[in-house]
């Protein structure tokens, strides 16, 4: 037994998000043994190479056997298999939790796939991330000053809360609660959103038959712009299908902006338009003050 | 007289795209005048500080006066003035050309207000800048590997034409030559639909209820998105009613495509969204690559 307060961490995923709060909590000294979990053996054994784990397996049922604390960084799309193998399997007092993008779709999945340890169950999601994938992008700051919502469910046992609290902190992350429908709303509008419109303009762009000739001629801007594009596919494929219905409507909402921007342009109403980019100015110039420059 | 190539430069609109042209030019020693003209003192006051320009007028008759080589940097609106206002003032053999973002309002201005000076008028369009403003943000290596789009007319001058490209070639650009209305089209594409789709995107957040919460929940990526939407609101303006005709069409496909993305969405999709993901990764990250990484 390690002095840390969490004697054993399981990760189910090692990738960007899961390797960097193993990192972290490696760093910060809250953590005596670190297990792995995932598919990709080469991966698994880059994360024992760089520290980030101690050992792995690729069956999460084995993995989450003498952990105190599981922490599921998996694709959406697969956290429901990896709930159902871990019930059942946990041990007394252990703590679960997730870093899903959508919750309501996690939420249910743990329900329906493993209800007696519901309790344990504490839904979150660290607001941070880059484009890149894998262990070898994971790192140990990726937390520090960043959010992390926590999405407690009526069944969820406050201490289970408060280890999961107490373990986000540890890594510099500032925690917020949230309900689990409002999470899924925020984050359609400030994250799942802006990333259909950087997917959905790169994809209209490379299918113009210039594309050659289109791309040679973006800006600096653009590749800001398009970061977000170069994002994990199949990542975003699940969260798109988990969060379906907050993010069709802010889609329909963005539609509908789109179309009376046009009109403003078409009727070449200049007052409308300043006034529109004016608003869009001030706000973001505000937000980027709100981070500190 | 000066040994350098251009004798004397007036550069009317001293911001961002005409300061650091100054600026370039000065260094690369292939200008030996350079007079600034625009309508707020104290940003041409600081641009004589700043050895940007030597010297300044409010009036662009009198600044294009002596000049070999005029450079109009101002926004899209205020152009019809300027080139009204300096019509018969300039030098026999002196060269006119600028930096407009949309170039048939440019050469339909030109052309409506001053068409006698038509053969030497040179459409230009760098393709460089930041959301940043004013003689302050200028640097002389704002254009160092960057294209420089030049649209000459029927009746510009090829001497002219050769004169732009060679100062363009100085300040370390790439020169490419286009037509007029493909230009606008690709600029409309790669430029103008992302910067309405940044500001869309930040004024529908902002005018949330919530939007206090909302962008403090937004995460990395979005700051980098959204980073255009603090460009200048009256160049954007100027913009939109100047290339309106490319930039709705372009806007309207561009709805369409998000309109086909959230009916993927709401029917979940997923083989149609990953494919689409997953074609723009592709072409995203095939840009930056080459770009140079």
């Amino acid at each position: 037994m390690s002095e840390a307060p969490i004697d054993t961490l399981a990760v189910i995923g090692v990738g960007l998000i899961g390797g960097s709060l193993a990192r972290a909590l490696r760093a910060a000294g809250q953590v005596g043994r670190i297990i792995g979990c995932g598919r990709g053996k080469s991966n698994l054994e880059r994360a024992v190479e760089l520290g980030v784990i101690d050992a792995w397996t690729h069956d999460p049922a084995e993995a989450v056997r003498g952990a105190d604390m599981v922490f599921v960084a998996v694709p959406l799309g697969a956290m429901r298999p990896v709930f159902e193998a871990i019930c059942g399997q946990l041990k007394p007092g252990a703590v679960i939790t997730d870093g899903g993008s959508a919750k309501a779709s996690v939420v249910a999945d743990f329900a329906a796939a493993c209800p007696v340890h519901l309790a344990q169950f504490v839904p979150g999601h660290p607001i941070a991330g880059t484009e890149q994938a894998g262990v070898e992008a994971s790192f140990a700051e990726l937390y520090r000053g960043r959010r992390v919502i926590l999405t407690p469910t009526a069944d969820t046992d406050p201490r289970a809360l408060a280890q999961v609290r107490a373990m986000w902190t540890a890594c510099g992350a500032e925690v917020v609660e949230m309900d689990i429908a409002r999470h899924d709303e925020v984050l359609a509008a400030t994250s799942h959103l802006p990333h259909m419109l950087a997917f959905g303009l790169v994809d209209a762009l490379a299918r113009m038959d210039e594309h050659d000739d289109i791309f040679r001629f973006a800006a600096g801007g653009f590749r800001d712009f398009t970061r977000i594009a170069s994002s994990n596919p199949v990542m975003w494929r699940d969260i798109c299908i988990a969060n379906r219905e907050a993010l069709s409507r802010v889609m329909g909402s963005f539609v509908r902006e789109m179309e009376a921007l046009a009109a403003s342009i078409e009727a070449g109403d200049g007052d409308r338009l300043l006034e529109i980019f004016e608003r869009a100015k001030t706000a973001r110039d505000a937000y980027v003050d709100g981070l500190g420059g």
